[in-house]
């Protein structure tokens, strides 16, 4: 474009790795009246090599630059949490593999309905966790766009910057287009990954819950490893499930985050607005939060234990009264009486 | 399978189809007491066709109707969703095109920022919608399932029901194949649909502010159409344009909607839960609520005006600031020099 | 003021009257075009009196009457769900009285932790409730203000309205000085009505959850009326309890009315915003809601009966563990070796 | 109560002011294996003090510890939030006399809509924020309840703890008396004083909105303070109210960690669960952030700048329209046909 010469450039990648090294050892700090990272790097640069480093702003702006930099933050996030998501169902399909046989009574409302399995019950989650997949794979293709080159959401005046360029040298599928819709897409893009997030931390809650239960000495159909149970300063005899209740609430704090970016977002014109810096930390406390909890299910589920002499005797005579009316209406009577009968 | 007779087929076929003739006519009511549609058709059927209509919810629960039928649904009105969202997107377009050339200020935090148009302002919200439609595109996939033969939750015993059958029948693009995940994919899906709506709601927001604030006298780049707005009962001289002030509230609307159905699923275990039977209304609240706004908005943008004479009014010298800075870089000028010099 | 002679006054009382009349008996309508019922009755007064309803409007705005009307409504409301709580509360005293003696496993971590009774149970919840009854009337008191003579939120020129007049008339304890406030606590106000009746949902949802887990085969503890519980369409043996599910659901949908509401706001400036007309709906089906709710769980508390063998063999020694380390607290042991030994 | 003798109860507080010195010093530190700070208590004192330090735990439970330090630091932040919101009230009352003359038109719709005035626009916080006062005195009184005694739901068996002594010592208003409420209040009371804290982000949201707007260049009624505003790293003119924005944005934080707290506690049964650890996160980050943002706000007030040039020429014509329509209405022409006249 005719900005840097190539020895600038030769000088700037030098020093821009000399940043890096200083910043893996600590030592390269951000003064407040710089306000972020960017000032600061254009600062050293420009302490170091003068012109060089006062030009490394032209046609960019600060705003294209964070959302360029959030954009490969989230897909390397996106592609870690699928990672996760994949180990967690191989643990799932192996629990469920190790005890597929034993029986487990299938509840509706709380109440004893018909006949199921510990196996298919674990697979219940893994078909669920698959399909989550499905929705994280469309928001990493949703938000896989290139803003560079929309500035502060006008483009680049004087210079024409080949958008597809820096598209492919930072691995982007596509060029967002429209530069003030870089801008517009802040907050809503953020909203879509938790949303997507937020499907997995269905899943987690629910299993969950179903282990809080199950593992009560009421149910007591499976048993939490030991190393995941906790005590009470009070009462000797307790051993709590704190990890699966923990993992359970967690579902609700992923939602504050969903309504946090939600609420922040609404009734904003278009553009940049300053709301938007604050749509970062529930954004990434909520890729920290998922991570953890999906890599402790996996850890849990990998330790969980059945007891199959508990899962049978539950298999009592009501959860076959619809077989029975079944095996009726086999012979031929209408199903409405064999119910009736049953009943 | 063996449970109805080719004579009672036909039978049950033709009194269905007077059902449908009744319930066209108004004439085919529900009893307290039947609790919904599915006892009363039994009901009826049972009352003209004897054993026959006994027969029917052989191998079926009402819950895997409902949800087929809520599916059903869905689908439909996704792909109505669809449709209006691309509606709307020509009317974006036609307007872009109608006054592409007319320039609009830039702004970032309510300030001017740089030069953009009337057109480009356009094609943000239909570049965002276009994106919007791979967000409904990935929700309808993923709800395209079938859930008949889950029955209450764990399958059919006895008969074995041919559960691609009835998909292919029921034109679902592939079968929910754990019979529990079937129950506890409600209220998840139901959320992942409105999260999809939700999307486009976003960008009803913002363009409704952006109309709200530009057909401000302060701003006064854009004029509603007259049919659209409203007067005072007090103030004489009053135009308002509630319009869109109410499309911008419906977002909030569509975020209740949301927040309705992730509550009411939160820590909830496997299985039915009558819980789920609250789902429904958010969710069609929710469909009608899209539709109407994309709707409604598709109408206002139709008869937008631009007021082109204050466009190029305010196309003040500042916005150009940096445009100048970028000449100076151009001619050698490092741009933090030429970014001094222009502020 | 000297807006309506005496004679006009009489007459316009005299129609409103007649207004009443044909509302009641379902003949007063109001024209699209009419927008509200502001200009509806304006309409009906000056079509039968010509002049004198031509002055109706003076000195007022839709704005200001719509938020009068509206706190009448709300105070009167707030005043009967305070009734519904103390009822509900009267319930649960009688229940508790008929079965104080009961004992039950005090639970935490969904485990057995120390003995508690039934009665103690169940005054946990009108305890509760007892409190939110606090912030019930603190919000009545806060919403308690006469917004009339704010007008469209700047206040009457010319004329002199005397506030303090009409409060009184009204029976509002207090006016709403600031006219601007007038129109800046739309939906504020609302939310803190919601807030409050939001606490109540929750004791509500804690004691459905309760009684979903109490009734469940694995508990035992308590046994639904049999008029609240509901069979399956396939399964012969099912006794569900969808009143409580339902009960605890909507605890989910009143948080969705909140968040409606809230969402709505953020973001606007000062001043009546067109907004603020969907912020009604959700209050009203709040109040719905809630008064249902209260109701229903009155009559479920009234048929509750406790299976006192069931909660009798559900004592069981390892409730006893703290009580037995106190005992040798009380023999001089120190506390943490006593909880060890029983441990 | 006969626990501990007359010299260890001297130790033991000798020991625990140690305790304090060493943690202000940063010296006391919580090893992972002792969960908590009141397990590092008992370990220190009982590795200083032997048997003294194994008896403090006697009738005490860490739930009721954990929720006794709570609400004493909940009452400690609920007065110093009071005290903020009376300075930022005094701040308001001190820019609003220093400016009262000013004139502002009045909005509705962001239309002109009546005359009004600055300082009657700065009073309509002022008395929003009187009234917020009222519900945080009434959340005060509600939280303000002595739970320790209550042990871990269930009370302290053998002992008699004389709960209404501790509640005088530790100064709280009442005592909690049931014991299970004591457990089922956590959470609701935690959101019950987030709901009081997000009215007051309601009126910071709402001021900071209008200063966003009236700072523009197309209102310009006032002015930031200089040290409240940032410039662009592209656009050498820019001039960012970043300040309000982010003030604005935070009811938007407020708002997600209300939805944390209500979510989580939602469809769980009485008794100490888990989940209820993460309440503390939001509603410590809630009173972090309304304290900070109320703060702010003071300072942006004091520092604000009226710009009454462009207020008076601001006040056009049809701002008075309903006076001139009122003037007739004194000279007796009904008011519809007075509105018609002037509109």
């Amino acid at each position: 474009m005719g900005v840097l010469s190539s020895t600038e450039l030769r000088q700037l990648i030098f020093a821009l790795e000399e940043i890096i090294s200083l910043d893996n050892e600590g030592k390269f700090s951000i003064a407040i009246e710089q306000e972020d990272c960017h000032t600061a790097i254009e600062n050293y640069l420009t302490g170091k090599l003068g012109d060089a480093g006062k030009k490394i702003h032209a046609c960019r702006s600060r705003n294209d630059q964070v959302i360029a930099a959030l954009r490969l933050y989230e897909k390397e996030e996106l592609r870690e949490v699928g990672k996760l998501v994949r180990n967690l169902i191989s643990a799932i399909t192996n629990f469920s593999s190790r005890n597929s046989g034993i029986p487990l009574p299938g509840y509706t409302h709380l109440r004893k309905a018909m006949p199921y399995s510990i196996g298919r019950w674990a697979e219940s989650f893994s078909e669920s966790l698959q399909d989550d997949i499905l929705l994280l794979d469309s928001v990493s293709m949703l938000i896989d766009q290139n803003p560079l080159g929309s500035a502060a959401g006008f483009g680049v005046p004087i210079f024409k910057v080949d958008r597809e360029f820096t598209a492919r040298q930072l691995k982007f599928g596509r060029v967002q287009k429209n530069t003030l819709y870089v801008q517009n897409s802040r907050g809503k893009f953020e909203l879509a990954i938790l949303d997507a997030l937020n499907q997995v931390m269905l899943d987690i809650n629910k299993l969950a819950t179903d282990m809080w239960l199950f593992t009560s000495a009421e149910f007591g159909f499976i048993e939490l490893p030991k190393e995941f149970s906790m005590g009470s300063s009070i009462m000797p005899q307790k051993v709590n499930p704190d990890v699966v209740e923990l993992l359970r609430a967690k579902a609700g704090v992923m939602k504050g985050h969903r309504d946090s970016i939600n609420s922040m977002i609404l009734n904003l014109p278009s553009g940049y607005n300053g709301d938007f810096k604050l749509t970062k930390q529930p954004l990434i406390e909520g890729f920290e939060l998922a991570k953890s909890c999906i890599s402790i299910m996996t850890l849990v589920i990998g330790g969980l234990k059945v007891n199959e002499g508990r899962c049978k005797a539950a298999m009592t005579p009501e959860l076959f009264a619809t077989e029975k009316a079944l095996e009726l209406v086999k012979k031929g009577v209408p199903f409405r009486d064999a119910y009736r009968k049953m009943g």
